[in-house]
């Protein structure tokens, strides 16, 4: 038997791909290939020794948990824990309103799977995040774009974009939106415009599901922690389902990240969680946690942020040298992107071929817009690669657009 | 805000909770609890010192992709160690036909996104495990049971269920089924119905979701390893999906499982798990691939085999002392459970909450069966306690069935 078609759901006909996710394949294949595809953290600085200590200090015996099912809500002291982490970002959360993800990406599939149905509309940032598409897609959301602006989504659009879905008879449900160093144009949303989104959800009755993988990766030359400030530390009613993660301020291979939300969703959450994977990692939660509590967290969090900077003044100086002139770029003030805009004429998709030809890969712009456009942009990631590999990826790139068909650039 | 209903897909609505997860939860709780609930393995054998001595080799910062983000399909070194795995089971697969799933729960819940349309039918065991249950719900399939004979599922209930459903408009799309030493039931499925069973998927196009996390615990006093030969094994036809996982061998808290499935199918899996969590944990796969590498699962399996036939003794022969003329049970043959008939009168709830008072706790039949029947049902698991505990938990068993009020019990 070879066609299994007819045996597939609608859910298993339409899955969406992470483009991400294919150009990782890409990645792990080639062999001179400088990667700026996936937002990967920098091996280099994962805390090796304290975390080779504190696995062996886990793994005695001592205590038969470690290895054993554990409750599907999450590891109780990592909760509590959890509950300090997001006071520090004034975040006033109760234990029974947070819940252990499998990633952060687990978070957003929980929220599609319990929150949307089929045909529901959701609104995304354009351009936003792959793996926050693919998991409301599979959740055969509608997704709708809303633009934006220098300073994150633009408002006005936003409650344009409402008013014609609700014209239209659709229910607009949630809005999906990544406000720190977003995913992937690296903008900030301004506090006067979190605090005005706030408003207008109570207003339009929406739901917000805020992805904050990257608040604590600022860049301290051009942005200050309180301009971070998470929406759901001001969401007085409800509407803020918070999501975050240890991928990119500790390891990602732990898979540990978390969701807040009102104790009522949380319960269902946890409900849908358990026959999804029962439980997340538990030795990797155990490790998690003891990272947190002996400080190595916090400790490892200004390297990451002088480490993520200086990469990011790599990357825009080799830019600024070989491609001053073809590229448009706006800097970023935290996270892991430059999110660039190609020359007149080229595109995205024909520009990723020729960068495979100079051993180059990175993510197409296209690929993070729910409305077909962005073929003009590419997003480079600048977090794993090494400085003198950034500045080899940038001349490859520089080749690349340079080796356009003539007539074809601007 | 309070009340969040509105906002609820029909999934969310519809959360089915596992019966088994609750108990678990009781257990959690517990001071002076004997626990016959969840289904866990023996924390005593879990190969601490070689798990510490694996988790500080791979921890030296030596290879940063130990933590890293990895693919989606799984560490390739343990999909290749899985092929190897798989063939000591007689299992041809490929490469492409594996993918590591987080615990097989995400096997059964991959499976019924891809496949299941809201409203097909889905046959499974009367009774069978809830999580499986609660995976197929909760992809909105309607789940109908198929009666058990001491031997495994019964083969002629099976296609008259088959038919029924035919009759009545449905599409049959899949049969979930443990054919080895069943959760809960502990049968056997025999060698002649498997034979049959494949004859019988063909013939009526019906793909089977075979889960087989115990076959390698076998009890060697009253079954061989070839009893437990995978319906996959003699699957020309690529109608079976085969799940199994770590979890009863080494340990659960990596949540490492896996799936074999027709390389189309895998595709999609792959997919669809993209957007679930991405990967499942770099660290655990890599570890419980140098658990397999370095003999440590294959040596450990006549350890457990000979411990949890030990402990089935210690139950059986506890049940036979104190509760012979109130209990039917049929002997195990492996795993990790006895199934026990209650006195007539007495019913598995009121049960529970006597036990409870007792000091014990188990998982009331009747949460293993899609019909809502299975209320003078028992699920006795033995496999975590020690043998002290166990005769403490039939003490109190015998205790709380003994404390029925009078003219309730036979």
């Amino acid at each position: 038997m070879n066609n299994y078609d007819k045996y597939l759901s609608p859910i298993g006909r339409q899955l969406q791909e992470s483009a991400i996710r294919r150009m990782g394949t890409v990645v792990a294949r080639g062999t001179d290939l400088v990667s700026f595809a996936p937002g990967y953290p920098d091996a280099a600085l994962f805390p090796w020794d304290d975390l080779r200590e504190i696995a062996a200090s886990l793994l005695t015996g001592a205590d038969g948990n470690t290895l054993q099912y554990g409750p599907t809500r999450g590891y109780q002291p990592l909760l509590e824990t959890l509950v300090e982490v997001l006071r520090a970002r004034d975040i006033r959360a109760t234990i029974d309103e947070v819940i252990i993800t499998s990633g952060s990406q687990q978070g957003i599939d929980l929220a599609a799977r319990v929150l949307v149905s089929p045909g529901d509309v959701v609104l995304v940032e354009l351009p936003t995040f792959t793996g926050g598409i693919a998991a409301l897609k599979n959740a055969q959301a509608e997704l709708v774009g809303v633009k934006q602006q220098p300073d994150g989504l633009d408002l006005d659009d936003l409650d344009e974009v409402w008013q014609r879905q609700r014209r239209a008879g659709k229910t607009v449900k949630l809005l999906y939106i990544i406000p720190n160093f977003q995913n992937p144009t690296g903008s900030l949303l301004s506090l006067e415009k979190r605090r005005r989104l706030l408003e207008w959800a109570d207003r339009r009755d929406v739901l917000i599901v805020e992805d904050d993988p990257y608040g604590s990766l600022y860049f301290d030359d051009v942005a200050t922690p309180a301009e971070t400030r998470p929406l759901r530390a001001d969401d007085v009613n409800g509407r803020v389902l918070y999501l975050s993660t240890f991928s990119k301020t500790l390891a990602p291979g732990f898979r540990v990240g978390w969701m807040v939300a009102p104790a009522a969703l949380v319960e269902r959450f946890d409900t849908a969680k358990q026959s999804t994977d029962l439980t997340s990692g538990i030795l990797d939660q155990r490790i998690v946690h003891e990272a947190v509590r002996r400080g190595v967290v916090d400790r490892l969090a200004p390297t990451l942020r002088a480490l993520y900077r200086h990469k990011r003044e790599v990357m825009e100086r080799a830019l600024r040298e070989s491609l001053i002139d073809r590229l448009t770029w706006a800097s970023p003030k935290g996270g892991f992107f430059v999110w660039a805009t190609l020359p007149t004429g080229q595109t995205d998709t024909e520009l990723l071929e020729r960068a495979l030809d100079h051993g180059l890969v990175f993510v197409i712009g296209s690929a993070f817009f729910v409305d077909g456009s962005g073929h003009d942009t590419i997003r480079l990631s600048f977090s794993a690669p090494s400085p003198d590999r950034i500045v080899e990826g940038v001349n490859r790139l520089a080749a690349a657009i340079a080796a356009a068909p003539v007539g074809r650039t601007s």
